[in-house]
């Protein structure tokens, strides 16, 4: 059987010379397995001589059956966001302790790929959140969001107040430290700690979980992942939209924060022995021993 | 244009003679709009005269095409569970404060009805769950639930350990006071106390919420609505599940409890003014002032 | 009996004219009762003529054997820190609403002085807390607090990360959106929104509560009025400290922040019917009915 | 110098027979350390021979100087408040994975035990609870708790409802699973899982936790250690009231279920390199890597 993976891009995480020696084994291995190799033009700049065509994430996006990225899960969220419009699978190869997203093992990578060439793989879609600042009418900020849309407080000492409406209806008005409109896949991330709910990735749904609100009877609430999800400021000397802790924005008073669906989707990979909730067990510490056995 | 409910059964808390009179005045009114009025004869057992066709709940599911419910929410809970095989959709008045389920108020029942009867209302499904608990793979109890399936500690002191399985793989043992498998319907009952997020009810989902779990890094899990949920029982001196905090049967060491979605749906109506979040805002006091306005 | 209250200061919040009528209407009432009156400088800025002596905070904490505080809590906790060293008791009243530190309705206010005057009321110490910044072993930033001392992230995207000691000894290293250090004053304030326990008032006690904890079994921590509390910073692109969510300083890595107790302290006065639990219960919404009575 | 304990008790876990070995070899060095060693008589049922005199608990209060228990923190919970009135230190031992109050490990605990003879040892005191329930006016039920004071909600389907009163003053009603009323070494048990505080072992204090409470913004309180604490049950078909998961009595409608501290205190003694704040770390995972480092 031949493989569905002809063209295959391997990206790294930036500034982060590590992953050279990885890259170029993995590479090698998947040449002599005939797929023609591509690299992320800014990975190359960490890598010596030029194996491989070094590409931008566009032409990856266009070129590429499948794209490789070794890092962590930020990198992962990051590479995910820009290959989302192309529909090119991922699959996330890890140094150190496996992540999330990143949950292929270094030192079994040639393997589990050399699985996926023969086939044999769990292909998984994840949703995505797209969010719009608007200003007067006028969007003034936009990004994707694989993970969540967090609208937090800045530098202020002060907690933010926003209102809250849902396919336009008014939903609440709360004082806190933030807001953080999560999907499935950003549900074990930065909501977790708030205490938001885990939702299972097979899902499509947005959680929206507050942090530290003023009105103790505020709970996590889950919705239709077509909810359009509206966060209107009141005071917000300075409050910042994030999107995946990473993009920022900075939202004044009257600012409308608007999250809804993206129409883009990521596909991740996983090696067909791939259980979702081991992974659950190995990250949230479930597997230890109970506390105080009296 | 005619009404589509031409026979409407009347079901009022049991012993609860405080009823009758908007009992008697609702069943006066259905008559002037021409509808048959049958009355639960449980209910009927508390009213004087014989105003109505007194029939047994079976007889309402066949002929009823919508049974109007005064009582609470649990009343509410006890007949959903029951009529919902039958597919007669359900109308909850309160005669106190509104409940999730009875959101009608008893002053203005006659004209909401009056609308209801003129084709102006918003009808709602909600999913419902089945448990059965096996032993030695026989099914030693069952039953339906509407809000959750709740396996709790009994009057022990200890906590309990169980296993759970979703589709048969395992996802976590813990030792807690309990472990609550919610619906959207239940997410706001008792499910909400111990921590789970409030789940739309238009959305299917069944959530698991662990009640005062040993492993403090356990958190409510929401999964896809046809899982099957298994809980088996390590060490349960005197363990029990309850099914909407009402049914309960005592559990024994290696007792499986299986919570799956039900092949019946309930069907509630509400006033076309309806609001969901209006709702929550009330119920759970979100309207309140901001506690410490610094 | 002669009343233990010959000078009183009066002091508004800032910028609000509002308060110029209860204000002189309080210090007529006072000086028909032979007192003293002072009026803070900033305030007089609002009142128009010259009805009392416009004097410093420092000449208020000299001469008044009490302050009568008009504002929000906000206020409050700015005047209580400014005082502290003085020893001069507070009484606080509020316009609006009822705060946790100004308890007194302006309603009532001439009637509860009154009886103030008389030696009829509840006397309260608070602790405070000092919070020193600490960078190459030069302090760099002190503030004192009344109700917490804060370390937040600021604008940035990411949690930051600490290390907690306490009395030298090590603790814990934490992810999180910030550590929150109260007294019980504070344990009702922002405290409580990030899941800290209430602390009664009339204990000295420090509590640390993380927010929004990577580690999902780190939880609020109580250790004795004299620990001494290190807040190492690892990670801190843009984290701030902040003393009752109003001073504030911005840290850089491998500061220091050390909490510990002030030697000085607030001293509250309240009505003789003054009841904690009764604030509580009010402020927090427990007089509510229950949410579902199933 | 010579050893403080001349005379030592031997305790262990009941019907634990694994215990004898390293049990006759503690006593074999503590004979050889000039020590007269007793035997706890139901321990010494599992012990063939009679190498040391088996005496009652009784006896072990009055003549012992330090008292040696072999088992989990249950059995030392058990033998703490047994020998709470005589004063007799304590030191655990635990054959598995150390516990709370079981702190020394079985491989290094003749070493541990040689150094505290010779006087390298930290004392603890432990304030203890008394709980006393009420019914018209006499007391039907009594018990000490070195943890805490349960009271529960057992068999039934629905929550419990009760009213809490604190020195005679009402602090509030509240339905609910239950409510702990937690010493400081109780707070990293049960009531840690409730949501309950951690609060430093060295302070005398009672924390008052909910379980489930229907109030949302319900939280856990801490009060003085001379609080009298009364919870008075209003329905209460099947509740139940236990002392450290261990004692438990029957509760009816209207018994009131009265805490206060105890006279006694339970006194530990650990090994001079003891520290709290690891023994937190790592029975709560708190030394685990990050979750998720993006």
């Amino acid at each position: 059987m031949s493989s569905p993976f002809k063209t295959i891009a391997l990206i790294g995480k930036h500034k982060n010379p590590e992953i050279t020696t990885p890259l170029l084994h993995l590479g090698q291995y998947l040449v002599s397995r005939d797929v023609e190799v591509l690299l992320d033009c800014l990975t190359a700049a960490n890598v010596a001589g030029k194996a491989y065509p070094a590409v931008t994430m566009e032409e990856i996006g266009v070129r590429a059956d499948l794209a490789i990225v070794l890092g962590g899960d930020g990198t992962m969220l990051n590479i995910a966001r820009k290959l989302a419009p192309f529909n090119v699978p991922l699959v996330g190869i890890n140094q150190g302790r496996l992540g999330f997203l990143t949950d292929l093992s270094i030192d079994s990578m040639v393997e589990t790929l050399g699985a996926m060439l023969d086939g044999r793989y769990v292909m998984e879609r994840r949703m995505l959140l797209y969010v719009e600042v608007m200003r007067h009418d006028a969007s003034v900020f936009s990004a994707m969001a694989l993970n969540d849309v967090a609208v937090n407080r800045g530098v202020g000492g002060n907690m933010i107040e926003f209102e809250v409406r849902i396919n336009g209806e008014y939903v609440y008005s709360l004082r806190s430290d933030g807001l953080i409109v999560a999907t499935p896949t950003g549900s074990t991330a930065y909501a977790l700690s708030a205490g938001g709910p885990i939702l299972h990735p097979s899902l499509d749904l947005i959680a929206l979980v507050p942090v530290s609100p003023h009105t103790l009877s505020n709970r996590p609430i889950v919705v239709e992942p077509d909810a359009i999800v509206e966060i209107l400021m009141h005071r917000t000397a300075v409050a910042r939209v994030h999107s995946d802790s990473h993009s920022h924005f900075d939202l004044r008073e009257h600012d409308s924060v608007v999250v809804r669906r993206s129409p883009h989707e990521a596909t991740l990979l996983h090696s067909s022995d791939h259980s979702y909730y081991r992974m659950l067990r190995e990250k949230l510490g479930w597997s230890g021993l109970p506390r105080n056995p009296v």
